[in-house]
């Protein structure tokens, strides 16, 4: 939990990190998932798409397999795995192993840390992601590729003391606490209320086709054609958070606020916007 | 409009603003309209009520005729200004300038800014403040009590290049930008589009119920069941707002958010919160 001991990069990681914010566009210039693939090999990616969080994972792998051709993709296949022992057998470790770019689908972040928590292919997605692959979550995905995710919680109109349900993610990136289609869900007082608890945490709040791609070096680019939302906790002076009634209004101060759009970068590293020269 | 040269109380003031952000309970405890009375003198205090902002002037004037003896006040007028030619009336100044306390209620910013703009009332109001009478302002009373103040613009998503309308407030305090039913409204990403465009204000948004309590010290002291959402944008690094196509997101970044409830303080001055010793 502590930046400064911790880098925000998994040690030795050289992958590359897209945490989209829902709704990437699959209909028009399709931006974020071009860059994906490009980012993947291009004419050479092999995709697969995990589809664990959704509800609907048939319709959910049938969108990607109709989208991802359009924009080049020759190896395309769906991982619809929706139980632990799917998330265990050597078959669907094997599709992981040979991916050059994952995509974790939108549904419901419980979903994702209940089957996939501890499993092989957990384990496979980060060695991937060590090894030199894309990773991609987009919506509960991305949600859940941190070390911790909200799981639910109400959209909230203030800070609240809340008792927001946190689950281990898949621990893609630390410190991280990410959430999604986060201007059009009205979430910023979700996240504050979270990061409140946990002012050690970055929060990064992602618009709905929008994305942070995470280079090697902790450099995130914002492409997309919304904004991320960067809360730093680093510099909290005060909080009256423990002597407050759950779901009353808090008080905090000292935070921090970044608002970035598509070609904006940040550094991870150093939890600061990079200002662009020209 | 730079805080280091322009104090934000008004030279020589020796009253109190009562900065409220809409919905003042009127039913229960009544917490902010005692606290406005007693700071008018109790008892003794002489509450006037200007309605200019409603279009149900009648209406409001008879709530708060109903309300304040409630609370001990002898002393109630109601002025139903709603023109020029009533704002410049010398019964209307007089009956003004025997109040110790002055509630502007709510409506629309743009009846006070329209029909009391450079008026002898206008002008009474501030004399009555500078010589130590409580002003409070609540909902559309509360944004015009400053410079400048918010006219119009919808709730937005996003932090965006917007065309808000800005009018001249009645100018009882300097650089603060004061929205009000801010999370009732979600106004959040409207205010800091207003800030992004004027980084030098310090922008507050006060939730129903809740006020900021501004003594002639520049201390400010919040109260009642919501929050105070405060956002400076002195140390702003960087927008590239001026490049951005109207109704676009912007990047902005380097803002400090501060979040206060019941009890807390603010120095005006400094713009830092006071941390409460215990």
């Amino acid at each position: 939990m502590n930046p400064s001991s911790e880098p925000t990069i998994l040690n030795g990681a050289t992958g590359t990190l897209f945490i989209i914010g829902g709704h990437e566009d699959k209909a028009g210039p399709m931006t974020i998932l071009r860059r994906f693939v490009a980012a993947a090999g291009g004419a050479a990616a092999r995709i697969v798409v995990i589809t664990t969080a959704s509800a609907i994972p048939d319709a959910m792998a049938a969108m990607y397999a109709a989208v991802f051709p359009q924009i080049g993709v020759a190896s395309f296949t769906a991982l619809e795995v929706a139980s632990r022992t799917q998330a265990n057998d050597p078959a669907t470790i094997a599709t992981c192993n040979q991916a050059t770019g994952i995509l974790l689908s939108g549904g419901e972040q419980i979903r994702l840390t209940v089957e996939l928590g501890g499993t092989q292919l957990e384990d496979a997605i980060k060695q991937r992601y060590l090894a030199g692959a894309v990773v991609a979550g987009t919506s509960a995905g991305a949600s859940a590729l941190g070390e911790t995710t909200i799981l639910d919680g109400a959209a909230s109109f203030e800070v609240l003391r809340e008792d927001i349900s946190l689950g281990a993610g898949l621990d893609l990136v630390n410190n991280l606490l990410i959430d999604q289609h986060f201007d059009q869900r009205l979430r910023i007082y979700r996240l504050l209320s979270v990061l409140a608890l946990n002012p050690g945490l970055l929060a990064v709040g992602i618009d709905e086709d929008t994305a942070m791609v995470v280079s090697p070096d902790g450099c995130a680019e914002i492409i997309g054609s919304g904004a991320v939302t960067i809360v730093d906790g680093r510099f909290v002076t005060y909080t009256n958070l423990p002597s407050v009634d759950p779901g009353q209004p808090i008080s905090i101060t000292g935070l921090t606020l970044h608002i970035l759009t598509d070609g904006h970068n940040f550094d991870l590293n150093t939890r600061t916007p990079i200002i662009p020269t020209t």
